[in-house]
């Protein structure tokens, strides 16, 4: 659909003030992910040559953020939030030699579609303004266009009776061709009331050069901008919604819909029965035809094929589950392989290990993996049975159809086939439960 | 209320593919039990003499399900999916000699009322179709109604502009005399756009062999079918919140009654006091007085007065706790009876057991009850004290009084008032833990 | 803001009978505490000079429970509910000497604003009734007001048209001078159909005896008042969405607020972060930057900056956790501290305990802190780490950079520096798994 190369800059400098929060507002969660995460992936689709996002507040922690989100994407700093044209001016520098189609979006505003970036990306006209019909236009900026696109974007303080009547407004998205950018972006002044450059002002100027400037429009729900944290959860409801539709659309079973918690790259195959109260952090794949119970927690993990999990469980970073296998109640799978038909029934921890086929996990077992120090490996067999309450102190092995005893701590190796027991013997003292009964009571009765 | 002896035939063998789902359509869950369930439930409650549900796709599954939901029903099967009066038309040899009255229902229809199914058994009409006035009639098949009741049942293509103003439309549901159905049956025919038999064409039939045809009408809201998972939610809206309004007006004190799910039989007493986040799968039943904390997940299990579940509990099928038991966090109970005044309040499964009064259950105990073939049973006596992490070996028995040190392995069966302990003596030593994590920082650091 | 001294009354006297429940309407729970607490809370706001609780229906337990909420509260006993002047009547006893404005409150109307008392303690009048224009009148008490004020207060029943046009009508709360009360009390009549002793006679015959009796408003929301289990629920609705709301605007992150429920004394931090299915119960302070994660059960306890708890973590009462401590899933903490950097990662129970700076708790350890009859006590000192599935029994401590080995048993105290044991050797029988397994099955088959 892209016929000319994109670039993207994203705007993620603002201080976000009236969010009442030392964190920096694109790195609010929404969908599980930072704010900026979803204008990245949404930009992503398009398949850009760069991405720069421009940082101001909090620069630190969003340069770490966008490192982790998007490896690729650059970040020019904004020390002076000295208004919108500013910002793109600083994205500028980093995108020498690039020829295309540059398109701005911003951080906090997080559901625009692909649809509508790739109408920008692809539109013939030299600058594209994404606008909408507003319900209520309000206070937004007015797109006065004619015969000829856009003529200029009115703010609304400056607009007359006429123009305040226009129901197309400005939702500060837009699209450039670099070269054009570079010539036009620093003819915008600052004489305003704020003394800052904006963005708006691009569109007359691109005119004023010849250039043949148009609007695209989209939904108005793609606009939406976050600016508090009622505004945020708003917002984090509405793409909930659409998420536990979209599920349902795709034939995953969710026994309360308004009780599944989504993340932006939440992938869930058809005939997947997910329970009441399932919380989907990031990094989750779950195959067709597997179970999450209710009263779950996962991330980062994969549950195939027809395993089950929960009531109560939480899977974390690196929990690869098998086809067929089982993860029952107040169970937690931390950084560990589970193959085929394994079973972890009840009160277990199983961190940094890998268990084989068939195995059998008892009840209150624990992956003794950190030492005070490091963390160590837990390795298990093929269709081994670890009794109940079996500590395996880590780095251990323990070998195929082996048995461990209850109660046992594990601390070397265990070859295949063998049992290994650590439990001291069962002594039976008679009547003596009944004597210290008594003198408890006693003691307790002075 | 009814006279006549009643039969039922539940029809149930559409594939159901808006669902998106290789799951038969009556099998997918609704209040915690299977869609087919609730027609099947409602209809019991008119005693009726024989019940036959019409399988089709999935036919084994759903025959499976029924068996387990209603031991007596009978399964026909509809092999070719032809039409309503062809699914009629396979239920009907398994009827015969029943003479009395026959109702139509169907399995992805779950909301007809008991009265509504009263009227329908008890009506002196040949046959009655169940309507309702439909606030949008839409699509749906128009009831023209005459002095002498119902005259025909046109379906909205070919009907009128006259005919499409009829507000009073067809639910589907029909209840006939056994006798006029085996006459009037076979005479449906199938020319059609869809080469389908239709039992819509059953009244006029009736009516040109003189028969009496009425209406009865019900609110639309039964009248409510599932044809997509979309549906299906809200369907399970409309259930759970008809059932949190009822348990309210029952005097049930619900925390919030939103996050409260009930299946289709679950009955709590009055003054039963139900916390946030709690799920009931089928079979439960809670006593007057009970308290169940938030985030608890309740299935097949009983509660008797006074006792305390929760919060993170899981009570599955076979649980029976006695009056004042508490059951406390992370704690997994499964076919296992708790007398009166047993305490089990932290990190325990107990499964395939029988506990006595008043004994303690100390944190992290564990009915190990599985060898890795079989399950065994556990039994432990009354006023009995079970230290914390006592692994119980079954088969195993703990008499009354008696005590279990904490950390040990009972393998041996533990004879009443006497203390049972497998435990290694304590060892220290000194400085040691020091030397030991020098060792590790510095292994590590090199 | 108030100038006389001030006293308050609390009617909660009434049977509440269509709550279908034994308990008193007043202590069901509203934002985990008893609906009594709310007014209370809000009449404390005033600094009164004594508040006197009317108690009749379930007095003990009325009693029981304001005993707690409000040590310095007196408690009146309505034997016979003969109507709210005679409640008020019973109240004034207790209030020999006082001399300054009483207000009188109703148990079971929970929302009226601190704002609102004020305004009732310093109005100039006499007497002061609070009114609100309601949505929708119904059978309301009109107010009747006149250029000198209230004149009179019309039941609906004894008004006529033009009276029941009015909308200002009467929310039954009133603030009078005590010696006005005093006076004009004993002439009120129970000549009414119920033959009760109605205090919304007190405006007319105050005013009959030359005082000045007024009007204050507030907003119909407060005014609301609970008399069955729906009505609770709503009010409980209206309850957290307030709470939430404030939350939101006061820099907490709620990730999803629909799922947070507060007490009315809950208190959270600027920019803590509560995840989806949170439940504070009542005395619950969370700091600025604290991140409880989903699942979790607080009541009673505080948690410091930094610390993170959860998700499926429940905090008992006495849990005070310290900077950046992290309490992870299936942890239990009753009364216990925990001190700075101290890390409990996963199926733990600590009661009853005290442990020192960045101590790390492993996995399944029990604080074993009752022993059938008494609770005790255990000690750890800092920078210790205790072994996975350490059974520490109380009492017992165990000393500052002190280890326990993973499934011990730990009896008597560990000094400072020590490494504990007691763990039986590990034993492995060669082939012994294979061949048990291989006989479990034959004995299975047999």
């Amino acid at each position: 659909m892209t016929e000319k190369p994109v670039a993207l800059i994203v705007l993620a400098a603002g201080q976000g003030s009236r969010m009442q929060s030392d964190l920096p507002k694109v790195l609010h969660r929404l969908g599980g992910m930072p704010l900026v995460a979803h204008a990245l992936a949404a930009g992503r689709t398009l398949a850009p040559e760069a991405v720069v996002v421009v940082a101001g507040h909090g620069a630190e922690a969003v340069k770490k953020a966008v490192a982790k989100l998007d490896p690729e994407a650059q970040i020019a700093l904004q020390d002076q939030q000295l208004g919108t044209a500013h910002a793109v001016g600083q994205a500028l520098p980093l995108l020498e030699g690039f020829e295309g189609r540059v398109i701005v979006l911003y951080g906090d505003t997080p559901f625009i579609g692909q649809e509508t970036l790739a109408s920008l990306a692809a539109h013939p006209a030299d600058v594209v303004v994404l606008g909408f019909e507003a319900a209520d236009p309000g206070r937004y900026g007015r797109l006065v266009t004619g015969p000829k696109g856009l003529e200029r974007i009115v703010e609304y303080k400056d607009a007359d009776e006429a123009t305040r009547a226009i129901r197309l407004v400005n939702s500060g998205v837009l699209a450039a061709d670099a070269a054009l950018l570079r010539e036009c972006l620093p003819r915008i002044g600052n004489r305003n009331a704020a003394g800052e450059y904006y963005l708006t002002d691009l569109p007359a100027l691109a005119r004023e050069a010849g250039c043949r400037v148009e609007v695209v429009t989209c939904d108005e729900s793609e606009t939406l901008g976050i600016n508090t944290r009622a505004e945020l959860a708003a917002a984090e409801a509405a793409f909930q919604a659409r998420a536990r539709a979209q599920a349902l659309e795709d034939g995953v079973t969710l026994s309360d819909p308004a009780t599944v918690w989504f993340a932006l790259d939440t992938c869930i195959g058809r005939d997947a029965v997910i329970g009441q109260n399932v919380v989907f952090g990031p990094g989750v794949t779950v195959e067709s035809g597997a179970e999450i119970l209710p009263f779950c927690h996962l991330e980062g993990c994969h549950v195939s094929a027809g395993a089950t999990v929960g009531p109560f469980a939480r899977l974390r970073p690196g929990a690869e589950l098998g086809g067929d296998v089982h993860v029952g109640n107040f169970v937690e799978i931390k950084n560990a392989v589970l193959d085929e038909g394994v079973k972890v029934g009840h009160l277990t921890y199983l961190g940094d290990a890998h268990i084989g086929e068939a195995t059998n996990i008892g009840a209150g077992t624990v992956t003794c993996n950190y030492d005070g120090v490091s963390k160590h490996r837990t390795e298990i067999g093929a269709h081994a049975f670890i009794g109940s309450d079996t500590m395996l102190v880590a780095p251990v092995r323990v070998g195929a159809r082996a048995m461990t005893g209850s109660g046992s701590v594990i601390t070397q190796d265990v070859p295949d086939d063998a049992l290994a027991l650590g439990r001291a013997k069962q002594v039976v003292k008679p009547g003596l439960a009944a004597r210290l009964m008594q003198a408890l009571r006693q003691k307790k009765g002075n």
